[in-house]
């Protein structure tokens, strides 16, 4: 289960109790219900990084819907591993690429959903049910008809080159590392502690190239090939949001060069 | 389970081990733990709200309890469906007596809690074990004898005529949706799309009727009928507690006229 | 599971699921994911507060890590209820010296880890893998070679006078309740009701012994033996914290004799 509900609210405990309703054996796990608001690059990121994790057969039920209530359709998608349950804008298609895509049907099975479908909650009354079903053993046939259009999302165009990479920020994580869109491998031909210049926004500052964390003296900017795929910008027990005031979107440019800049930081 | 206990701490995970150790095959579903603390009133709607959806049989473990260790009762409250178990202070209310309350017994076999009670975590002393043994089977008769005035809670009182409505604040959601104590059915007879004027506290401000979120342009005020049988004012893709600088707790009046005040806001 | 990883990104889905891939049937159960980053001190009272609730025979997964990607150890520790699985950094040990420790080794056995283990992320590649391995029924020989020394950790000096006790802060709660090191029996002598002297960094305020939060007026500071054998510093439906302006590691001082101060607090 991914959201961006909050922890707060009935909201997730109302889904859970549909789909134990509808399929008492499920084993319910949460990926992350404070996706920020309607985020739903940051949902697909989120959902795309811990699907790999998961058993094969897992059914990841997805909800970041700015347009629940409104005509957007409503998907299932079957990869090579696992079941997707969610809106059609996106969200779901990272994650689901990766592991590659066998069909998408769109929901339209009246029998599956809830009788009164509430026109801002569809999470419990068509996702959750439908996710439910599907864990009790329903093919995907029997959801809808296939479509071949869903709506989709890139992370963001990147600029590779050898001197350097632009991208942007993709998410920020509790420790305050900034994950960006661009792929590992722009680090690939870069010596481990080389010199590196960042720029984050407006945010200008020195770094080196590193392999982990601990690599730098506390308080050390790093940049790195973070867990998940993409390169990292990091701080050594600190927060490079916090050095950089970084927030998602923001541009990242990175420069293979000798920093101008001393050990700086230039906002 | 319901608690204000928060995430962080280990009060919650106590709870479940206790419950795991007297039940190991509980299936454990959290509905909210951040409860504004000692909010009886905030968590008896959260469980209000979430209790519905659970499948009959299950037992919903509340505590919000400002008296803990003081000498207010601890009961249990067999309803149509479904176990509550709690303190007697209003908390377990709404949910019991939304689907029927079949009886009331208070807490008093010893043999059924812990052994140690601490005079500030009877949840995990009291509560937690309770739960587990019903969990386990236990007919609610050896919990002890059954009461006839459990402590009781309402949403406060409302005022409904044909050209407007005034309640209070019930609850703020993760998007800062606003919930009101106004039942849904207090705009039934407003067409969609009609202006209506809103004061929240002191806050004034135009706003349409709706069915969902998405009716309106973005950052439009909207009041509609909310997924838990509510009135609700929002923002579409914004935040109404932003917008009105609302409190739970304050004065919610809707005025079903056209706004003389145009589309700004009055704070 | 205990770590610092929050509750908004896809680190703690990415363990559980590492988790069910290799062991279906695991129960899993979250202690908390919000320890204060990089705060070992904190993570280990909330496990050692936590734990001893759990059924015998469970697995603690607990990662608060900052020299991830170091050379520090990974060790599992057998306890006589329970095992222990993490860095080698004192965060396992009270809760494992609370139950007392049977053996530790370190993690060697490289057929028990994922293939690519990331620099950052040992929790999901290294940690979590293991975990669920002696989860399925692995011996914990099969796990690597004893070793003698795992890194200690303590709560810290206190000193025990007749007239008074001084410690530090351990752990601030959700409600504000200051934990200290002090054991619960430095109160054993103070009658109820006594008054007190508290100090806790640079605010003194005066208190009164008491056993439970609601036996003084609302607002009121009081000092009481904890649910969780440390001496607490409370106001009744209020917050100590912002009385005091206390943080973790602040210097604690309880003086059992008349204030001085009256009911005044200064900070």
């Amino acid at each position: 289960l991914l959201t961006d509900f909050g922890i707060s609210d009935h909201y997730v405990a109302a889904l859970k109790g549909v789909i134990l309703q509808l399929c008492p054996d499920a084993v319910l796990v949460d990926i992350s219900h404070t996706i920020s608001r309607h985020s739903v690059a940051e949902g697909a990121y989120v959902l795309s990084q811990a699907a790999p994790y998961f058993p094969e057969g897992s059914i990841h039920l997805a909800v970041v819907d700015p347009g629940v209530g409104t005509r957007r359709r409503r998907i299932v998608i079957e990869g090579r591993r696992c079941l997707y349950v969610g809106p059609d804008n996106g969200l779901l298609i990272p994650a689901a690429r990766a592991e590659g895509i066998v069909k998408t049907v769109e929901i339209t099975n009246k029998r599956l959903i809830r009788r009164e479908v509430s026109a801002t909650f569809e999470a419990r009354d068509v996702f959750a049910p439908v996710a439910a079903h599907l864990a009790s053993g329903l093919s995907i046939e029997d959801i809808g008809p296939k479509i071949s259009n869903p709506v989709e999302l890139s992370w963001g165009e990147v600029s590779l080159t050898p001197s350097g990479a632009t991208g942007r920020v993709l998410h920020i994580d509790r420790f305050g590392n900034i994950v960006t869109n661009l792929p590992s491998s722009s680090l690939s031909g870069i010596p481990p502690s080389s010199p590196l210049r960042v720029r984050v926004g407006a945010a200008i500052a020195s770094a080196s190239a590193s392999k982990s964390y601990g690599d730098v003296p506390e308080g050390k900017l790093i940049v790195l090939a973070g867990s998940g795929g993409f390169v990292e910008i990091a701080v050594n027990r600190g927060s490079a949001q916090e050095v950089l005031g970084a927030h998602v979107g923001a541009e990242v440019e990175l420069s293979f060069s000798l920093p101008t800049e001393g050990d700086t930081y230039r906002r």
